[in-house]
């Protein structure tokens, strides 16, 4: 239907004859010429039509907003250059316009932006912008980038079932009923984390796949039902064969699809550090600000929760120094406060030196002149400086600093340009669940311990550290994986631990505890975010701008409707019912 | 952990101290010597302890199957040497073994075959020996060659959801219930049709993608509830583009993954011919019997079945003649009709001349002796041939006719070894569905009729032929596919003729309608089902064996046990319960 694409005609066929086909991105007539703008996913050529060329002439002028045409006409070098464009050098002289499907008035242009739900209602119009278009092909090229990679070093892509097996334990499931089983239900799979271990043991030393997974969480602006990932898995490993193969794909990825060089070498921090100084197991680097422990510090003054937390063996007490801070107001500290709270702070002190030296602080009278003096030369705190004070349980005060630490560093222009990615290392095995009186894994249940020995992970298991990883860019947990057990006793000591009894780790997990039994290699992986990488790349905070076709933070496809109700006849094929409402 | 693969080790690096990891395929002591054979993903290599290095061969002798061990040593030229592998040239003397993973007692053994139900339960066992590693690594390899070959060529691999809104027209839908929309269900897609339609409505021209379907049907032995496709399709085209295309694509692929030269140019054929001269729309050109149609012949005789069906408008009467057929018992005759009958023969008819030229036929005495030699010359009867007839509605006629063939093709080694593929063309658009009383759509019904004329369509229903196109290879539809509608009003003319009322229409489909509206280009494209090309490319008939973790024909996962039943607190998270048997 075309011997060109629109976006490449260029002088190199001038005086050729070309037929081309695309939509209509804007046609006009001046000074009795028609002139169209034709789009393809190349780009746009100039279409003319002279009044002489009567028939085609008549056709041009009654032509909308993206009708689709097919033109044919003679390539000509054009008057007025246009250096914006590929083409901007040349025009066609259409001879023949055949308008192959006429477009309706629009509901929305390009150039407006009509909010986000009517561009989901209309994708396909929304995914015409340039600006989609290039979104989406960062991430095309991102995922083909990828695969090159690990094709070009033996790592063998093999899929995984979509129809699998609930596993209770992390998120919460999808469910899909099971016509030949009534009463049971297959699961969506919430990562291939089981099959690929299961793969390793079947031999196949180097698993990857572009892998779609399945959440049915409570959906944040970053958050999607279903979100695709770059699952990999490696047998025969340790820690830093993983970290190192990976390190290198992410760096190569980055130069070829969006020529950035990421750092020779990633940063390495514990989990502890990265709490420490970031308040964060995903610090941004790019932030210049870091958190102080001043627990020693304020121990001795009469502030009552400084003083309470300051014992307290689970307490921390972090200091966020803001250069230049004083110039904030009082409503500023007040906003800082409340996005605290949302993180957990039941109040945030602070002290405000002037640029004259003048002390401005509600908690400055709760100390003695030498200990307040020792405190703000502790911090570093200058004329014209700011501090926060957090004070309470470790891992709340880390989290509420932390954020508050992201906050700060956005509004006072802190942060860096460029990309600071990093691997943190060391995390606790197990976080105590106050609600449910148990242990949880921080990583998941296969996560191996430091230790191999199964003694001393019983006797330390509140501090015991496992082998996952997480890579971190520019403050986002972009990939995170481990070293898993591979040994059975292992496996069931740690679901032991995490309070699976025997009997319930046999019912969910016995296929597994089977594999580990016949022959299972040591093996470790890690799993990346395509939807944030994505996004990244594309210069996006969005990861809805990188999904072709997103689901809204209320779970529904705006253009197809779904999910919607189904007919009862159809429900009892699969032996359910919609539950009365209570 | 390793410094080489076992497989790969070889001449070169005799004198070197390698280490290796692998699984124990067999350890043995002959003459006090111990020889394991080491094995990875790349093969095996043998290794070897000598009762001098007595700490090592302490450990060596108390070997099992399949322990997983990472072995030091130095390779030595081998004394015996065997041709037969990679490895066969050298050994490996080691100077230390560590078992990384005791194997418990297997269940069954690699050689052994201990039923598929077996395997499959045991499927990291099944997947380590070397005929399932070469299956898999098959699909692995043409799925790699079909992306690169795609990537190559400016197709764009763009990921549709899995979460979408069921499409009652086809397939019976697989339902997950959304928490967040009471009594609403989100549906698992039969392909992405809908979104590649889309995505060439929002311009981006060339589209594939490796995509996981679902259909909730009877499962076959060829048949799984998920299933993989390339999804391929194209804007601004007409059938040889697309056809052109992807012939040349799968050419090259078999050339590329099984060293196979494909015919340079694929033979095309009519619907219509293909059900006249193999009774299928998939024929397998390999086996070179064809039907011969009789009516004309048999239609003045006093076999009622014969005269009556030939004068029916709707009817058909086939011959199948078998050369050397005459051998055929009495038994093999009943067996052929008892497999005509499950694909809808009444009866089946025949006539054998023996080598001497005696007829053997319980119809030959219902013609005059002149009609019957007149039919046995018409279908080349020569002496030790048979022939069976069937006789009744076309396409039940076509269908156990064509059935019949390829049993007897088999049967009687009529195969011919190497590849047939073919493009089978112009399928009727529609069928009359007798129950329904309406026509259902061949291929679906966003296919484009040959007509461009909406009256011309409606007053022509019954006979219109379809825009859709077939790839078949020895038998089997490979791939399928049609230039699409892209007229809003065509598709609504569609639908009307199928019996979809507007207002259904526009609650199933309205948003495809609206996209038609919008500027939709001509566009088209085709699906290839990746678990049968693989299985074709593996020499296996089963898909079972090229789908890692497949599902028994009862919908099973026998590994993990999905399906299996769901609390009734983690159902009425998502507002069903099971229905109450009847």
């Amino acid at each position: 239907m075309r011997t060109h694409f629109c976006g490449l005609v260029d002088e190199a066929l001038i005086g050729q004859t070309v037929t081309l086909c695309g939509w209509t991105d804007v046609a006009r007539n001046l000074g009795g010429v028609c002139f169209i703008d034709l789009r393809d996913h190349e780009g746009i050529v100039q279409v003319t039509v002279e009044p002489d060329a009567a028939e085609v002439y008549a056709v041009a002028e009654q032509l909308g907003y993206e009708d689709v045409l097919q033109v044919e006409g003679v390539v000509r070098a054009r008057h007025s250059v246009n250096d914006k464009i590929r083409t901007g050098k040349v025009e066609v002289i259409a001879s023949r316009i055949t308008v192959l499907n006429k477009a309706a008035p629009l509901p929305f242009h390009a150039h407006e932006n009509p909010g986000e739900d009517i561009r989901l209602q209309y994708r396909y119009l929304d995914l015409r912008t340039p600006d989609m278009q290039r979104k989406q092909r960062t991430r095309i090229k991102l995922v083909q980038a990828l695969r090159r990679w690990l094709d070009g070093r033996g790592f063998q892509d093999i899929e995984t079932p979509i129809l699998t097996k609930a596993t209770p334990e992390g998120a919460r499931d999808f469910l899909v009923p099971a016509r030949m089983h009534p009463g049971e239900f297959y699961a969506l799979p919430q990562s291939p984390q089981l099959f690929k271990q299961i793969l390793m043991v079947a031999g196949f030393d180097r698993y990857y796949q572009i892998a779609r997974c399945f959440r049915d969480e409570a959906l944040r602006a970053d958050r999607q039902l279903e979100f695709t990932q770059l699952d990999m898995e490696f047998a025969f490993v340790e820690e830093r064969d993983v970290q190192d193969t990976v390190e290198a794909m992410i760096r190569d990825i980055f130069k070829e699809v969006v020529d950035v060089d990421l750092a020779a070498q990633f940063p390495r921090m514990t989990w502890a550090e990265a709490m420490r100084r970031f308040g964060s197991d995903k610090p941004d680097l790019r932030i210049d600000l870091e958190l102080q422990d001043v627990a020693e510090l304020v121990k001795g003054s009469e502030f009552k929760v400084f003083s309470d937390w300051a014992e307290h063996p689970e307490g921390r007490i972090a200091a966020l120094r803001v250069p230049a801070g004083a110039a904030f107001s009082r409503k500023q500290i007040d906003d800082y406060a409340a996005h605290a709270a949302k993180y957990g702070a039941k109040g945030l002190a602070y002290i405000k030196i002037g640029d004259d030296g003048a002390v401005n602080s509600p908690i400055a009278k709760f100390f003695s002149e030498d200990a307040f003096a020792a405190l703000i030369k502790a911090i570093g705190l200058q004329n014209g400086d700011l501090v926060f004070f957090g004070a309470g349980k470790y891992n709340v005060v880390s989290d509420f600093m932390g954020a508050l630490r992201l906050k700060v560093g956005k509004d006072t222009g802190r942060v860096a340009a460029g990309w600071a990615p990093l691997w943190v290392t060391d995390f606790p095995m197990f976080e105590w669940d106050e609600d449910a009186q148990r242990y949880v894994a921080l990583h998941h249940p296969f996560t191996a311990p430091a230790v191999d020995d199964i003694a001393d992970l019983r006797a330390n298991a509140k501090t015991a550290v496992s082998r996952g990883y997480d890579m971190v860019l520019n403050g986002n947990e972009i990939g995170g994986g481990s070293i898993r057990i591979h040994r059975p006793d292992m496996q069931s000591t740690v679901f032991e631990l995490l309070g699976i009894g025997a009997e319930e780790a046999e019912a969910k997990f016995g296929f597994l505890l089977d594999a580990l039994k016949y022959g299972a290699p040591p093996h470790g992986g890690i799993a990346f975010g395509i939807d944030r990488i994505a996004a990244l790349m594309a210069g996006t905070d969005s990861i809805r701008d990188v999904i072709p076709f997103p689901k809204t933070t209320s779970a529904q496809c705006l253009m197809t409707g779904a999910p919607s109700p189904i007919a009862d006849e159809q429900l009892a094929e699969v032996h359910i019912q919609v539950r009365p409402r209570k």
